[in-house]
């Protein structure tokens, strides 16, 4: 493997910033504070991290100008930090290379298109009448269904599965063992078992959508599932039927969100949360780690539920009264009316 | 592709209903009242749609008799608009057909037995003694391990994996990246470390179970993990080594149920609920939005824990009281008897 | 298929036991005492399962001295069954032999090594600069990347994904579904929106790891993600970019762990449990079932949060006063005072 390295010049080009030492100093990786060696450039994003700056054996970091003082090697100085490394890590990204083509281990219907300048690897299986648009990627194993569409620059890793109807705008980034379009959880109760309702709608995923490892997106029942442009789901994630996600929403790893809930645009959902179907989350808001959310949010702010971690054995107390929460709350009712008729008497 | 289309007519010998209309009216697919337009059917189940009805322009509406009159457009008029709808939706359905035969890329061991009629998709695995019946569908890339058997018409979708060992029953369907038969957790205690406990059972599926996809199902310890028929699992269930789950149970998503615990008959569970091991639940319970199950569940009912959703600042201040909860009640109870003690004095 | 079968004696030489019966009964599998018939071995662990043992029909049992007149059948007598009973297991599966060799239609890069004594499956995928070492067992339709290292005894199921640049020790165990390297969920706020942060870092698992179905850990975004020897993940557990879980930790399923946290040695945590990033957690600690982490546990003891499971009536009582707990706290303290006032007047 070759490495990559790019001169202090070259970074400030990139950043739109401004180098503080040698211009031509040779920057060979990314790194933190902690670990960045000579050559490897890292960055500071406030007093928090000031101890790691002074100790730190980096080449160069990068800094905005009132701290600039701070550090002791070579700088670029911009006006953010942590945007600035967030560009720079695509400079040395060994892993999003394209080399066009199909592997002849891949098996593409006939009635598929496939651009020239996508690359699908080996066991790669793309089923009828489904399009793969420039540039896109289809990593091993993974499997494409029927009457898909992939808009350009999407990145389909390893082992990930689109059923049919699956519809991805441009640069899409879905992660191994992902699933879209699994049929929703739909059923008729009937003679006291459940008959299946096939699931006739599709997926619909708009533009720089990223979606986790093991998130699954199911399809809708009459309607499509609706992921619009710039949503981030983490890994793990459950999407039910029909279910509408907002531009720029992001959602953390093991959230789960039932059937047909709209959440808003650039809303925030930290992880483990549980979302109820046929509810709708406010536009902004954000919902704190394993809350459960059982009806509409309808106002942007920050809610949460759940209780705080303590020690088991004082914890099985605190839940014992929990129980007793409302004849407690009766009780104190009670008390307080005995104290006024006992003030009143005296 | 062709389009489907059935004329009222038909619609109402499917569903057992009448047309109150033009029986030769022509339906060419299925949608909601917000969205059907002419030449669709869509169905009416109660009063909490009435506006929506009011201002549909569907070409034609499942009702009930009672209501008939809201609708203005043409109508099959069925005892349970919900339940036809169900029938109604495999007809419309693009995703379910069968082309038999075995894909050339397919990887079959010398003594497994695939039936005729049976289509075994691109890059499919099947190891070696097991037994595929008729009419069975086995997706792109899922893998089938040792001695596993499937009864007739299952449909395994693409990237599913059964481990050795795994029997389903009739009409089994397996979504995309679940996995069925993966050792169960168990581990010896063992000079300070953990020494694996061989995982000898299998899993044994019902008829007309359908399993989401990434759920799991891992292989019992010495006995099997039972699933029993007509059990419905959504997507992300984790369901841990010798749990049984009972005839009708259904489970929604990201639910996770610990190792050797009995779910009963006709028991629904709420997503993102959390059973412990070693417990059983009485059939016919219901278990809420997760929910955390600590203990056996003895007497069918609906179970619920866990707190409401409120804003986080009011929120932190209520999870501190939580903690102090029982002293709260503590103090109460002191309360009480110095009341008590003032009454007596006065 | 050829029965395993070893006599009583053999069983004791395995498991440093002494027989108490015919050293050459021949055992044929083993069972629990409930289901074990003639021929099977058993295990006893403890007087809750007494009348089990009384009842059983099994041909032998594995038991310690003490208790070793409870049963009547034959006996190899161990110090700890349990124990034994583990050990055993791996005697009687079916389920872990190697077939040297690599599969004609798995896909193996120019510049990756595998070992002559490794057995590749059907459709396997490993990338360049990939290293497989002895004794190694890849798994149908698993997908290696590239610059991947596999120490020797590794074991990876079916339908696995390695991303570029991860590392495993030895006697590594990955289950289906898996996907270890993804990228982690980092994004920098820019104009309303999120740009991507390419994650750099890779993931590092030490010696005899297992890792379950549908479990994914991410690559680190400079640094790596590092799991360290002899830790143990159940299924469906999300372990986020530049994590740090301790020697002989054991973590059941559905948890998740956010970035960046650090688990410390020979921790414990129950199922469905959530741990923010950034904190840590001390060694030997024990986090129970579904429980919130917000913050970090920094001395060992046993640790939980959550409410207990009640009837749904009743609960949404209790929730509704919860969210008056600190209102409810306030007048308690106020009714103190007055208390306190009126008997200071008596």
């Amino acid at each position: 493997m070759t490495e990559r390295a790019f001169t202090l010049q070259q970074i400030a080009e990139q950043t739109g910033g401004q180098v503080d030492g040698d211009p031509q100093y040779r920057v060979t990786g990314l790194a933190t504070l902690e670990s960045a060696e000579a050559g490897q450039l890292s960055l500071y994003t406030g007093s928090r991290y000031l101890q790691q700056l002074v100790d730190s054996t980096a080449g160069a970091v990068l800094i905005n100008a009132e701290e600039r003082a701070q550090a002791s090697c070579h700088a670029v100085i911009v006006d953010d930090p942590y945007a600035a490394y967030a560009r720079l890590t695509h400079l040395f990204d060994r892993n999003s290379g394209l080399a066009a083509g199909i592997h002849p281990s891949a098996v593409i219907a006939e009635s598929a298109s496939v651009s020239e300048t996508a690359q699908i690897c080996a066991n790669v299986v793309i089923g009828e009448n489904s399009v793969i648009a420039d540039d896109c990627y289809i990593g091993a194993n993974t499997v494409v269904g029927e009457r898909c569409q992939l808009g350009s620059g999407c990145r389909l890793h390893a082992n990930v599965t689109l059923y049919n109807d699956v519809r991805l705008g441009e640069r899409v980034i879905i992660h191994s063992s992902a699933v879209l379009g699994a049929d929703g959880f739909g059923f008729a109760p009937w003679k006291e078992s459940w008959f299946k309702i096939a699931q006739l709608g599709g997926v619909v995923v708009g533009d720089d959508v990223e979606i986790g490892a093991c998130t699954t997106i199911d399809r809708g029942a009459l309607d499509n599932t609706l992921i619009d442009n710039g949503v981030k789901l983490d890994n793990q994630i459950m999407v039910g039927h029909n279910v509408e996600i907002g531009e720029h929403s992001a959602i953390a790893a093991c959230t789960g969100i039932a059937g047909s809930t709209r959440i808003g645009k650039h809303v925030r959902i930290a992880g483990g949360a549980g979302i109820a179907g046929h509810i709708s989350i406010a536009d902004h808001s954000y919902i704190s780690g394993m809350a459960m959310v059982t009806g509409s949010v309808r106002k942007a702010g920050s809610y949460s539920s759940g209780t705080a971690l303590e020690p088991t054995a004082t914890w099985r107390r605190n839940v014992v009264r929990f129980r007793q929460l409302d004849s407690l709350a009766g009780r104190v009712k009670e008390l307080e009316q005995k104290i006024k008729e006992i003030e009143g008497h005296s």
